[in-house]
């Protein structure tokens, strides 16, 4: 993209309603725009953040064997009665009136739509073991919406669910998902440490959140400093297996690591000192097994295999898609502005020309640009007239990992300069070989 | 996918709801399901489709320079107070009230929206031209809604919004949009009609319908019968050039072609009697020019080259996203089911296997299968147990454009055959031909 045909609204004043850094710093990087409280619009740069993130999500979700669908974002009151649901949510559920007066709402989750889904087709034990999940918007009408997309009342969503025969199954779902969450955040440059949590109105004994740790997290947090020093990795997992579904969940939860709301601070305290952590931390997934919570109050059952009517068992798996930008920009910054991990970033790499209008320097960026462009990256080519200080602020700003300088004083030696933005450490090398350093580095994202 | 893992519930008996074909073949495929009057949930595999049709429309959009960026589905009421279409939209704009009483609604479109962005950020012609557009759930609340996605109340749709300083330039970037929408279409395997039409409640004196012809569609249609012999095919457009726009305009849109809105029977009585055509249309897109409608009401100036303020130049551009999956199946079908167009199929290729449990049969299709994955391709292999016919009628009635079918008799020969949804035709070949035939197939898909 180049920029002179781009919509990058960047601000140069820190918007004074932000309180936190990734608010602060979406605002200023032109990624999003307040449409009211709590609801934004995704400018261009946030737009392409956002569906890096989704698709990430779809491929994850899709190699642990989940099937995507999409559900509407208004749905029925009636289903919610029947669940229960419908008068104990409070004023956080969006009750809609259409023009003949039927109850509706905008869904903040999607317990009751996909157990009717699944209660209108699925009649047998042989159908099963079943995850369905979509990425859908959300709306839960908090009372102070705050912290950008952070806490916003409309939010991107995925949410899962597994339908299975028995209990036993059904914990493998969650085992399954927790697998895929640890593969899922780590490819996007988190940490996301899954800790014991509560299971609060969607219901449920087993229950793990997935926190980022990060200064300005709403939740507190306490854990055994071990826990950081696991890696998910590229280890290859077979999602079929419940053997090493089961290992990888031993691996990531037997030492202490819980929030606020599940501390136990006896258990903890029998950690050696030198190890225990208090820190804050950004909730971005939860993991469910509910039972028999909805299938029981919606009538749910399939044939088991001795021919009678059961009922299925359940969870549901959220991951926080729009908040995770808050929660990457939370986790990775510094006070220039936003540091993108390389699977995440809205482009590839940055080219600023130092002296747009010279010949050469014109000549060699296109050159550049379109190498990366025919090996089927995006980079962001700074073509404006704006003076190189601007330019570089700006690229510093919006965060893309990797910068290719280009001005006629390096060209004479042959030379331009790339730049890594997250260690500011700059090198000198022919125009043909940082496009192919920037390939490289490419290769496995 | 292997069906077996699959979740595809298709249905033996019509649904008696259905109307048209569309809607009844979605519901049977197992595509949608109704959640309420006009709001559906989209099953897997028309989740699947719609993504293609997304793609598509994406693809299309940024190809001929446009932005994609996200705007939310709830609005403030404000907005359009300042618009003045808050009060003259109607019923069928869903009202919606926060728990704090503050009015807001559902978006039936987005001009007033787009505007506040613009206004908001730009200043000065420098930054124009500028053509922002975002793909996302709308919702207008019909007083019968029917006809399945194709007359829903949730919808999804791409609605683009050109800024320019000058009716010159606005006029340009209509003609663009009219040049990709030809494209688009194509490449959903559909031919729609650019047709004068009726500004309607957005306003506008240019404006064009794109309808499919269909005998089902909701707009009587008078056209001239040369147009039809028209293909926008695979000719590479510069969208930056005047010139080029303009005349690709001239070619489609000379000829006589008007819905009964604009329809002039003088004016169609002049074509040569044995050209002249009367049909029924669906519009599956409307693009329009209006000038300073919405700049004016609400302020949106930019600084011309002189130094005034001038307010800019808009047309707003819609494609209907998931009608497009009805008026396909409208135009592509036949008495056992959907016949999808390659651009748009939800899977490549079904591959059935006559005798599951079969060594050798299973061994070919598990080869075939993987063989497609590997060329990038996404096979439906109906691994079930179900017989022959079962499986033959699923395949022709969820409408894949090939099958390729494998049993032990072909296998003795060497070889499967290999066949057309849309002629039935058949022809027996080795397996790696097979695959080879569907590869090339899709190789400019």
């Amino acid at each position: 993209m180049r920029l002179s045909r781009y919509f990058l609204p960047v601000l140069k004043e820190t918007p004074s309603e932000a309180q936190i850094v990734s608010h602060r710093l979406m605002l200023r990087a032109g990624m999003i725009k307040q449409a009211q409280a709590g609801i934004y619009s995704w400018l261009p740069l946030g737009y392409k953040v956002l569906k890096k993130i989704e698709n990430i999500v779809h491929e994850e979700q899709q190699r642990a064997g989940h099937i995507p669908l999409l559900m509407p974002t208004l749905q029925s009151a009636d289903l919610w009665r029947e669940s229960g649901r419908y008068e104990a949510y409070g004023e956080e559920m969006l009750r809609i009136t259409d023009r003949h007066g039927r109850d509706m709402l905008y869904g903040p989750t999607n317990e009751e739509l996909i157990t009717d889904i699944f209660r209108s087709y699925v009649r047998s034990y042989k159908d099963l073991p079943l995850t369905l999940y979509h990425i859908q918007w959300k709306f839960r009408d908090e009372v102070r919406p705050r912290f950008g997309v952070m806490r916003g009342r409309e939010f991107l969503m995925k949410d899962g669910y597994n339908f299975d025969l028995t209990k036993e199954d059904a914990l493998h779902a969650y085992n399954r998902h927790l697998v895929s969450y640890l593969r899922t955040y780590e490819r996007m440059g988190l940490q996301a440490i899954p800790m014991r949590a509560d299971g609060g109105p969607i219901g449920g004994d087993y229950t793990h959140e997935f926190l980022v740790l990060a200064e300005t997290g709403e939740s507190e947090v306490f854990y055994d400093s071990e826990i950081t020093d696991l890696k998910f990795g590229t280890r290859d997992i077979d999602y079929d297996s419940v053997e090493e579904c089961q290992s990888v969940l031993e691996e990531f939860t037997s030492r202490y690591a819980r929030t606020d709301e599940t501390h136990d601070e006896a258990l903890f305290g029998e950690i050696p000192e030198e190890r225990r952590r208090t820190a804050r931390g950004i909730e971005v997934g939860q993991i469910f097994y509910f039972g028999t919570k909805y299938s029981d109050a919606m009538n749910a059952v399939v044939q088991d295999h001795s021919g009678a009517q059961v009922p299925v068992h359940m969870g549901s798996h959220g991951i926080g898609v729009s908040r995770l930008l808050g929660a990457i920009i939370e986790a990775s910054h510094d006070d220039k502005g936003i540091i993108w991990p390389e699977g995440v970033t809205p482009f590839h790499c940055g080219i600023i020309n130092l002296k747009q209008g010279d010949a050469e320097a014109d000549a060699a960026c296109e050159a550049i640009y379109l190498d990366l462009v025919k090996s089927g990256l995006e980079p962001l080519y700074d073509d404006t007239d704006e003076r190189a200080g601007g330019k570089f602020a700006t690229m510093d700003l919006i965060g893309l990992p990797w910068r290719i300088t280009v001005g006629p004083r390096g060209l004479k030696n042959g030379v331009v300069e790339l730049t890594s933005r997250r260690t500011g450490e700059s090198e000198e090398m022919p125009p043909e070989q940082a496009v192919e350093r920037i390939r490289q580095i490419y290769a496995n994202h």
